[in-house]
């Protein structure tokens, strides 16, 4: 048997992967927030030369991914595996970047959570010596999930103050097994949690019971509690559904106190009219590729815990009468 | 660095994983077919006591993955890994079968080669020493299939005799890394290969090419070739894509001929009115977790080269005038 390297949810890399290069490419919303300037790129418009928004978001996740390669000094033809997911029905983004691209493709569906899955697994393949590179990438749009989820977006339909804005742009991430820069060296692939929220405008309050439960199963399969930590980054939860882990977290007698933040909160400014913040997979894609890993390379923090999370709902699931099934998976980068 | 187990697209596993259970439940007319007596389970109708389609086919994939762990006399809470995947809008019958089992959930999307997506990645978990078990699975459900991809199912829209007929089915590998039992020794995972092909009905015709691509990637980076296998088996390319490829082979070289099978042309007997076949992520699982695996354990066949095929489309990237992108998975099973 091959020497296990999972403690109960936590796998620990013994050769921890490094993110050689990162890529991020924002709409001009995410643009004018309060990391504008943090990004790689940043659209003059959301159709970005394209006569669709899905076509649109398929070129910034390519665009990403080929920048990435381009920034760490490979080309395709060295990298192994493309992981790649996005929120569009049939994951058509990832499948259109992974045509342009010519990389064995895994695609991968993990909802706004896709980053971090696929940093896991990426990291996973490297670790277990299959692959030299490995690029991760996820992307979306406010337009094409607006009107694939919600409502038609000329309808500007009012939303709640609760809901969240999704995130247009796209982020990439180049693993080598060799190299400088910062590691994952640890993942912890989450479970599916749902409480039993239907409300699917209070994403927040969905996912927030997902977050702490990869984050208590983190922290008990490593033994470790946030102190540990410089920064713990979650992916989308937004105000309301930070607040809600917070509590949740404090309650099982985890005091994330000045430890804590998400990138749903980080990418707009409260007066940007997004309510309770951003989402979508490019909302901690580009956040992490981006604003953490400048951080972590300046040393303003030296050890994050990252949890991606998602929600796991389609609108035929709400139609249905489903309750939302949501996810968290997290990595541990270290400079 | 560690010790690179991938020969260009071509993972080797030092430990093999072992297929240590199955199980498959198919639909009605799937159960009428030639390999009805095959499977584990045929369900009396396809609602199989559910409201909707969708619940049902969520139902039987938990079933199938739930099942499988039975029969291999494991329980949820010693599985690393769920990797499944399936052709809903953002894979909920994945979503709720991962909620339903409450284990760490890797979700895929890789249209009809989920399972072999999932079985590729799953062997590189169990190899790289990060699973003792994994289970992998997928479902498709033809009530679900068409109403979400083509035409209201009452409509009865009738059907180019090109086109393929969706399997209501599911089916659920267990993967180990230890036991008796045929083993995964090989994953060549495929690249998106798009001819130009925009039928949305013409499955086979716009998928062969991509399983081309994998087989003549698996044979260059092993040195083998088809006398390498006592079966070569297709996923879902039907009567129609498995013509093509064959011709295509031959065009390169490579002679298929008496070694070549597909999945989508052995679960359907001509007289049952699905033209040119099956297809649908249940298409191969069940038939590989039937059909296939009885053979192999029987001796029948020693060595086998599955390849699941996939078409990346969807609905929204039809409308918008785009090819279809398609991708072809690849394992070797050796008894």
């Amino acid at each position: 048997m091959a020497e296990k390297k999972l403690s109960q949810q936590t796998a620990k890399f013994k050769r921890p992967p490094v993110m050689l290069a990162s890529y991020s490419i924002v709409g001009k919303k995410e643009g004018e927030g309060p990391l504008g300037k943090t990004f790689d790129k940043v659209l003059p418009d959301d159709y970005y030369g394209e006569r669709t928004w899905e076509k649109a978001e398929g070129k910034m996740l390519a665009e990403a991914a080929a920048t990435a390669m381009n920034k760490a000094g490979i080309t395709a033809d060295r990298v192994d595996y493309f992981l790649a997911g996005d929120l569009l029905n049939q994951t058509i983004s990832a499948n259109f970047a992974a045509r342009h691209l010519g990389i064995p493709f895994l695609g991968l569906y993990g909802a706004c959570a896709t980053v971090f899955e696929g940093l896991s697994l990426g990291s996973m393949l490297i670790d277990g010596g299959f692959a030299e590179y490995v690029v991760v990438g996820s992307s979306s749009h406010y337009g094409t999930a607006e009107r694939q989820f919600r409502f038609p977006t000329e309808q500007g339909t009012q939303r709640p103050l609760y809901a969240q804005w999704t995130v247009t742009g796209a982020g990439a991430f180049v693993l080598a097994s060799e190299g400088t820069g910062i590691r994952i060296t640890q993942a912890t692939v989450g479970k599916v949690v749902d409480l039993g929220t239907k409300d699917a405008n209070d994403m927040g309050t969905a996912m927030a019971p997902a977050a702490l439960d990869t984050l208590v199963a983190h922290f008990q399969s490593t033994g470790t509690g946030p102190e540990h930590y410089d920064l713990i980054i979650t992916g989308d939860l937004g105000r309301v559904g930070m607040s809600i882990l917070t509590d949740l977290a404090r309650r099982q007698g985890i005091n994330l106190g000045g430890k804590l933040e998400d990138c749903g909160v980080l990418i707009y400014s409260p007066d940007q009219d997004v309510h309770s913040g951003g989402s979508g997979c490019a909302c901690s894609a580009v956040v992490l590729a981006s604003h953490i890993l400048k951080k972590m390379e300046e040393g303003v923090y030296r050890r994050v815990l990252g949890i991606g999370t998602g929600a796991l709902l389609s609108t035929t699931s709400v139609q249905q009468g489903e309750t939302i099934p949501c996810i968290g998976h997290a990595i541990v980068m270290e400079k």
